[in-house]
């Protein structure tokens, strides 16, 4: 909103059903279980926030907690000049925007809705096309956290944008700029998912593992936990050698991580576990190994997973 | 050595080439990275130490720091009552005790080789059969963390040896006890290392990810790590689930990280990047859903990873 004087966000809880007229508005597009947290944390922020969903049933909740239902989309989005968006998936937004013609014109879109970077940058081309700011977002967060001293949410697109919202999407936890790139929030967030998957792939097999020996897996995750913690711990070293080429290691080498395999599948297989989910592993050590990097450390893998290199 | 006055540990470096006499002598077998470095641990602690190497000229360097060169397997073993076995492969330990004939008779073997659960039950038997006691051992660290405080070691096997030596194995770091099944140790080390190597592939693929946009990834593991460990605290409740069999969850469902795995893949097309690490957790999670457990959460698969449940 160019011209008026900076808004204080509130921060105190507002009387039940009344909220704070002080803080500007917002909408809410969508209420899953995310866009509901979303847009329970800005009434509680003090925002007064309009909402809408394809299906209105998930609407009355938020509006016993004080936000106003539109009947359309357009009636959600004429209603605030920050519209924040959160989906099932951008084939649902560009649905969304595709019917709202030209009430967008002027609004600043953010979509917090899981995508790809190249749906980010499709749908920030198509947002400006319609004369509206694009902001595009990860949320580093389940539902539950939103609002909570973890939750925090990536970035990217206009930059502008997000200097005049940020004191608005702070209801949601923590803001994380990563570039004007459209794109670069969702690549952040899907690598950052992409580490968790990996580690939580990891932990039940491991679960899979112990169970079979009766061994409590809450109780094993007591060495579990600060195990993986302490080998994460190693993950900027391994980040260096990514980004330098310089893969050679005295620690621990591809070829002694391959030779130590085998026990795991042969492991696997006694206890009457499935390695379904380590076969590309050890696939793709034998082929580190063949290509002469027995010497380098695990991070030249990261090499072998870039295509055409 | 039963009858013998408990002998404290010396913590002392000793004075060059003089091990102090007070601390019980102790043999290791085979003298790659780890076994150097366990044998180093004891000589820095006091002890007389042995060793013995299939290619003798590994022992030069321990030899400069005050260990007593066997000319044989043998040889080494008959110097010490207690015997730590280092090697690549349990095979390799197994050839060496077939060597050994009787002189292992009233020793304790410790066997620190990687290997597997059936094979630590295997050698516990051999070992017995020779009049010996076996104690089967993981050790959770690389060979530079040895003695430092984060290292130790898990045992399993018989526990009167166990507190016989518990002494003088805390040279190498901690010493935490599984239980008197030998396979005991073997099985959570396999699965404490197939935790890290999830969390691990995760990682890479993350840094594959990442640097298709020219991000740094050491400047990423800012945000990776803290993340990941946050997401890694959540493990004992997914244990809980595990143990309990209550796989219900209202926070994020194998229906919802299957809808959203496509976003990664097709992220990872879109970028250049392989995705035949995270397949085999696409399949799994398409499965789990097809089986009827939507709601559940991602500890479900763990069962789904128990064959023949």
């Amino acid at each position: 909103m160019p011209g008026e004087p900076p808004v204080p966000v509130e921060t105190t809880v507002p009387a039940s059903g009344a909220p704070a007229v002080s803080a500007a508005p917002v909408t809410v597009l969508g209420l899953g279980m995310m866009g509901a947290a979303l847009a329970a944390a800005l009434l509680r922020a003090g925002h007064p926030v309009t909402v809408w969903n394809r299906s209105s049933a998930k609407s009355g909740p938020l509006v016993a907690q004080g936000a106003l239902p539109a009947a359309t989309a357009a009636d959600a989005v004429a209603a605030a000049p920050l519209v924040v968006v959160c989906l099932l998936t951008n084939d649902a937004v560009q649905e969304v925007l595709d019917g709202l013609g030209t009430t967008v014109a002027g609004k600043t879109v953010v979509n917090l809705t899981n995508g790809t970077p190249a749906q980010a940058r499709e749908l920030s081309a198509l947002t400006a096309e319609r004369g509206a700011r694009y902001l595009d977002g990860g949320i580093m967060a389940v539902p539950q956290m939103i609002a909570g001293p973890d939750a925090y949410v990536l970035y990217s697109g206009d930059h502008r944008a997000y200097e005049t919202h940020r004191a608005t999407l702070a209801a949601f936890g923590g803001t994380t700029w990563t570039g004007t790139d459209p794109g670069r929030a969702a690549l952040h967030d899907l690598a950052l998912l992409t580490g968790m998957y990996g580690m939580l792939l990891g932990v039940l097999q491991a679960f899979a593992l112990v169970r079979t020996e009766h061994i409590s897996a809450e109780e094993f995750s007591d060495l579990l936990v600060p195990w993986v913690g302490a080998m994460l711990a190693g993950a900027p070293e391994m980040g260096r050698a990514v980004d330098t080429g310089r893969h050679l290691t005295d620690v621990s080498s591809l070829a002694v991580n391959q030779a130590a395999f085998p026990n795991f599948t042969a492991a696997f297989r006694d206890q009457g576990v499935s390695s379904e989910l380590f076969e590309p592993f050890q696939a793709i050590l034998d082929r580190a190994v063949e290509e002469g990097n027995s010497a380098d450390g695990l991070s030249r893998l990261a090499d072998l997973l870039t295509l055409g290199r």
